[in-house]
């Protein structure tokens, strides 16, 4: 058991291995994740596949003087086991546990966080050029995915990147997904170029001979280059990444440790930006992971015999899913927009039943946000479905490309709020506050499936213009037995004349309820004012909670700039000058549980209460 | 004097016309637009380079059924005046006047709002798909240059739209620039593929031969798409474009109209994506703007004779470059980075002067602040010069890409503010507002010329973290003799207890000074607080306005969300129960001079007194 594994503290120690220790060592690392991933779920499948390659990366590169940039950062799990956290990695994603992702403060090994995908040419380019303005040794490199390269941002850097006079490494680690099956055109001409193993042998086999010379200086090295590129023009065609200026070598093995170690090694002494192509397999070495690529991507626990995780049932995005197809059975001009999370944002069903009005742009949240601007303008009804957090990134195209253009687009919005075990980069906390700037725009925050259904009818045939609805990540909370929301922009839940009114919108509202049972066991009263419809805030629910004099507001978002804010603005001009209290969130959340996260910020239902007794003023 | 062109009141009349007459409508045309930027400033360079083009569209288009999206939309001039829009072309950006840019509110010729580069695939792709799905007929064509190109948007336009089963035109206007020279590898690569004539003009031959045949039916059209990528691999590299599933025919001269027409009338007839490579030269037909395409990218008037304008003097971009050049003599970690905008933030000098220090990235703002993230990781100081509308695009990567980092990357955000006659697309009224939201951000807003270098120096050697320093478009506006910034977070101006106060920041400052001196005339005395730091608010600054009793805060930026309402949740907060007014700005703004739209908005002085002698209670 882990007889070697145990033996490498830091990455220096994989030198004292012979290749044959270090396959031994990628099956210890192997049994390692699939251990730790059945006990804390995490990314399996991605992290599997880049074993060998992540032992070759440490065993060729310095781990004091060069830097790894991961793109995404869901397949760094090896990277952590040799980095040191061999131990730790039993804690990842659990409270003050290890993070899921590279984290700069984690550990000195990790070059840049990450979470969202895309970023690592860009990040890693401008560490190298950190690197030749302060003279410090050492050389960079970018391990991206193809599902990762469909991302506008990748492109960005490899077209900046292409023209460095350095050498700087790109690998892309072409496992054919990207979370689920990898789409567009450059998935396509991967599969091509894949497919072409003779042609790229011989030119594997041309390249290897004149790159066995790289040592003699660099005049050779031009000349051999300029030789090697005119061989290229006559014997082949030459590949995208070459256009964009790097040198292109592959496809490789990846799971074919000698050659990667060897490849990896030649690759450091070209001084010029170069692609390695490195073929793996999503899943590697888990046979269902391998089969089921996609389900293993993200999974809760499992059982490593049988692959089975508990069933997951009925949630937030299944939901959303199946109203959307009883929508679209009703109305031909509805279409379904997902930027690679089809099955994450619930749209399999969709998928299957609408072909033709189900689009799966890849990657590319600002692609899918301006592609619906477009669909819009045409006459349909575009629902782009995107993650909160990845919505930060069609900021500008919500604006520019949907509300500017004055037609109505509809974002279904997953993820909302916090999202528990992936931690700060995956937070939903900003898309109320960021939406809220954007003018005319409509966003309903849904706490429970009758009302997911609710929002999503009227954003489509009762808004003007652009409109989201925002939902958490998982189940609903607690609802009352009691409870039954009118439909309208706002709900109480309560009595009327209570000693105080809590504010609050979306799940905090099951919340708010339990706190109401237990303020009211110390003699407090509440009433509760739910929003459904947080942007524009309804102007009588203003006067409803200014009538009372105590007022809190709970928010599951930022808080600058966010809905409390606002709220207190809108109690002020209406002229209230009672008690106006909020809690909401005031910086990045770590990993931890769903609700350990509430309880750490102070919204959960204990945290709403002790507020209370401290603050609330008879 | 326009003989032909009072012929043209609408597309369908191009069709009277023989060649020999478009070629004359042209010079018409090119005449009109001189005429009408040297008036009233625009977009000179870009659409004297398209006017053959865009007879050549829609000559051969029809305007009922096809639709056009410009990418940026700063060359559509000859586009508004074809479509019935050509004696109103001589109102283009100003009050009340056409638009700089496409409008689909303006025009039902317009098919999108454009304003921001790289966004016509993806509308196009979008308008094409609804088409596809309502059976309504026509074709769809994407209009992007090579500058645009670089944005990682149209990438992933291209990635989605280059596996389409049906005709999808993209016409690369390639004229070599972004606004400067344009950057890159994709640059490169195009100017590679520039420099085979014969090559390409081979190429072409067999293709034209091919493409003569493809009205007879869609087997034998298949059949030879199919052998025609077999010559191709034989004969030829394939471009970057047929990789991306695009049918690549070019380049072509586009300023020989006859081609042209060929070209597009075979490009409708082809059942798949088509790309066409269409050289063309930036101020075609006037000698000046040939000679300079840069500065006559966008212009003020200008002399038609002499092609002088009038000096455009110091201003806060010259001042932000020559800061820069001066902290960055004294610290060699300084780096400034750019988004194709060299000329317009006024990096011009520093890129001189550092060289290797300088990062023109292309239109690229995503990779921008990424790539800074990662020189800041690198231990670099990385100043990112964007403008505040572009910013937007950058919203996810400044949070997740420098915020989550705990990294030190300075924003230089030209254009805060409403920027006048380019109009809603280009209005700078968001990134207070979006900024506000980022967890430990700081952010100055100057107002003279003196805080801006102060801002800088604090925002690099004082602020952990991210920082941002926000400017207005163009010159500082009215100062009073004797202010002095403290150089604190905040600066007071006016009496002591007087009888209201002012709480305002950036420019509207100088307006409050106005109003001021007026409201004294009415015997009504005003304190003015300007938040230098606009975030974090000061605590003291919140004690200090609310010892006052009536507060009116006057904001140039977008209300929900905004500054403004912050300040009043912080009021509320610090117990102060007194009144607060904002004025901010609550919907897009229409293009106008940079007064027109501040007057129309109330914020200039004349509408904070109307404002204040409205509502002021004693």
């Amino acid at each position: 058991m882990d007889n070697l594994l145990n033996t490498i503290n830091s990455p220096e120690d994989l030198q004292k291995l012979s290749l044959d220790e270090l396959y031994e060592l990628c099956d210890e690392i192997r049994e390692k994740i699939i251990k730790t991933v059945s006990n804390n779920g995490g990314h399996l499948a991605s992290n599997l596949g880049v074993v060998e390659l992540t032992v070759a990366l440490h065993r060729v590169f310095s781990s004091k003087d060069d830097k790894i940039v991961w793109d995404v950062g869901h397949q760094a799990y090896t990277h952590k086991i040799l980095t040191g956290r061999r131990d730790s990695i039993a804690t990842i994603r659990t409270k003050d546990g290890l993070s899921g992702y590279p984290n700069r403060m984690e550990s000195e090994y990790d070059a840049f966080n990450v979470g969202h995908s895309s970023t690592s040419i860009s990040a890693a380019f401008g560490i190298a050029n950190a690197k030749l303005l302060s003279g410090e040794p050492g050389h960079v490199i970018s391990l991206i995915g193809d599902g990762a390269l469909t991302g506008g941002l990748a492109y960005e850097g490899l077209n900046n990147a292409g023209r460095f006079k350095k050498n700087f490494i790109v690998i892309l680690n072409d496992n054919k997904m990207s979370i689920s099956r990898n789409v567009g055109s450059m998935a396509r001409y991967l599969a091509h170029i894949r497919t072409k193993p003779g042609y790229f042998k011989a030119k594997g086999n041309i390249e290897s001979a004149l790159n066995r010379l790289p040592h003699v200086g660099k005049p050779l090295h031009h000349f051999l280059s300029k030789s090697k590129a005119a061989l290229k023009q006559i014997l082949y065609n030459s590949t995208i990444f070459e256009d964009m200026g790097f040198y292109y070598y592959g496809p490789f093995d990846g799971h074919d440790l000698g050659k990667l170690i060897d490849v990896l090694e030649n690759a450091k002494n070209i001084n010029h930006p170069v692609l390695l192509h490195v073929l793996t397999c999503k899943g590697k070495g888990y046979p269902f992971a391998e089969q089921n690529p996609g389900a293993f991507h993200g999974i809760s626990s499992f059982d490593i015999k049988t692959g089975k995780t508990a069933p997951a049932g009925e949630n937030f995005s299944s939901v959303f899913g199946n109203n959307l197809c009883a929508l679209a059975n009703k109305d031909e001009r509805i279409c379904a927009i997902t930027a690679a999370m089809q099955m994450g944002t619930g749209l399999v069903g969709f998928a299957k039943q609408f072909p033709g009005r189900f689009f799966d742009v890849g990657i590319a949240e600002e692609h899918a946000v301006t592609f619906a601007g477009g669909l819009a303008a045409g006459g349909m009804l575009p629902v782009c479905a995107i993650y909160s957090t990845f919505l930060q990134r069609g900021y500008d195209q919500i604006i520019h490309d949907a509300a500017i253009q004055r037609v109505k687009v509809t974002f279904a919005i997953d993820r909302a709020g916090v999202v528990g075990d992936d931690g700060e980069t995956h937070q939903g906390i900003f898309d109320a506050a960021f939406l809220n700037t954007v003018p005319n725009i409509t966003v309903y925050s849904p706490a429970f499936y009758d009302e997911l259904y609710t929002s999503f009818q009227k954003a489509l045939y009762e808004c003007e213009g652009v409109s989201a609805v925002r939902y958490p990540r998982g189940k609903p909370m607690f609802k009352p037995f009691d409870f039954v929301s009118t439909g309208k922009a706002y709900d109480t839940y309560g009595q009327n004349g209570a000693d105080l009114v809590i504010v609050t919108y979306g799940r905090l509202f099951s919340f708010a309820c339990k706190a109401l049972s237990s303020l009211r066991e110390s003699g407090i009263s509440v009433r509760i004012i739910k929003l459904n419809r947080i942007t524009p805030v309804d102007t009588d629910v203003v006067a409803e909670a200014a009538a009372a004099g105590n007022i809190f507001f709970f928010e599951e978002g930022i808080q600058q700039g966010g809905i409390g804010e606002h709220f207190s603005f809108l109690l002020a001009q209406s002229g209230y000058r009672g008690e106006f209290r909020l809690r909401a969130i005031t910086n990045f959340v770590p990993h931890a549980t769903m609700l350990q996260s509430l309880s750490s910020l102070g919204l959960d239902d204990k945290g709403m209460v002790n507020m209370i007794l401290t603050e609330y003023k008879k």
